[in-house]
């Protein structure tokens, strides 16, 4: 088997990675025990870097043009360029399918997950997370990061994250939004969201912590709070999925 | 097996049944062919019926006050009166396992199948399905249904369904809204949200489908236009779901 070769995003971290929608694809890769290599970009070298290797846009932008964006890998088995975190992985299902991250016919379930579980959770997280983000980058990403973050926001990444009682009342609707996501794995019987089967939706819950306790920090009061919270479900989840975080 | 009773809201229609919400624990009566026998509610009459047999209250009003819906069953097998149809699909597939409506450790994903659902296609839906289910009620209900519906819209029924290009364009909306859902058949390979395998996501699909024929009408220009989007897709659903769709 050839070496996939994953483009993820870079930071001033030591460990470079970080990035929740890369690391969807990075477990799955693990998890399929494929072998790949990381090659780091930069925020504001994904477009050439796409369109130089024939990598598709992922979306449009606001005014129309082609959006590029990361993660994105090439498989020198198949001659594929795909960019898109779900095309990725069900190109991966379908070339390696065994073992399966969309197990027992759950394709369409898989598919849905990601946007059941930012509606029912991430929501208020935002203001909390972005802001630190900028923090964690290399110059040239960290002014592009700011540069397409801040209008959305509408004022200046330092303003964002909300303080004092609209601090406190924020911080616990994100946990309240949690319980929903507890509340699944209650359901399933943990410690997966399919019981006893990893699957395509643990990655996601998975990259989405990961993420956080990067960004913020394993002694962060913000990671102590979250891990601290359901019983501990969240750092649970994140040391049930160990195996699956190498980065090669 | 003694006879489930199931509390079904009733209508002015010659086959009474109607309401999506107690159409997926119908479906799930039917799939796992447990004895039942319906008895019809009206809507005002609800509250005072729950109260009096025991079964609880499902949401809160706007005021604090405690909600009743339909639908509701009283198990005699197990003394159970129980409310909420996620609530009750749980109660029957803990005491009635097989066949399972939650297979292969998905009651996650169950769990959350009708919210992505309602949030992919459902939106633009309520004014056109809304008012026309005025009509189809007996005038107990319906004065009760316009009483409670009017604010939620903040006008008169009748003025409610949008017409000329803005009821072309939000008709529109709703066909683009069921091409997420006809991407989730895809993924899955159908016929069924699973694949091969039937489940409450098929029960959610069905009972939202089966209303909206059974309010406009078969031969309605509505029912048509949605029997003929997506290649069929829709009136194929509710053809492969018509064993599970008796009503006892």
């Amino acid at each position: 088997m050839s070496t996939i070769i994953f483009y993820d995003l870079t930071s001033a971290l030591p460990e470079k990675v970080w990035s929740p929608n890369t690391w969807k694809v990075r477990y799955c890769l693990n998890y399929k025990a494929l072998p790949y290599k990381t090659e780091w970009v930069e925020f504001p070298d994904i477009e050439a870097h796409c369109k130089k290797l024939g990598i598709p846009p992922t979306s449009v932008e606001a005014d129309g043009t082609p959006a590029y964006t990361l993660p994105a890998l090439h498989d020198p088995a198949t001659g594929t360029y795909i960019a898109d975190s779900l095309l990725i992985a069900e190109y991966l299902e379908k070339t390696y399918p065994t073992p399966s991250i969309f197990p027992h016919g759950t394709a369409a379930f898989q598919a849905l997950f990601d946007g059941a579980l930012r509606k029912a959770a991430l929501g208020p997280l935002w203001p909390f997370i972005i802001p630190a983000v900028h923090t964690r980058l290399a110059p040239a990403s960290a002014a592009y990061f700011r540069t397409t973050r801040e209008p959305i926001f509408g004022k200046a990444l330092e303003e964002v994250t909300p303080t004092g009682a609209e601090g406190v009342a924020q911080w616990a609707a994100f946990e309240a939004g949690l319980d929903t996501v507890d509340k699944w794995y209650a359901k399933s019987g943990g410690p997966f969201i399919m019981g006893d089967t990893t699957s395509w939706a643990d990655f996601i819950v998975g990259s989405w912590l990961i993420w956080l306790r990067t960004i913020w920090g394993e002694g962060s009061q913000q990671w102590k709070d979250v891990a601290s919270w359901h019983g501990g479900r969240w750092a649970k989840v994140l040391g049930d999925l160990e195996e699956y975080q190498k980065v090669d």
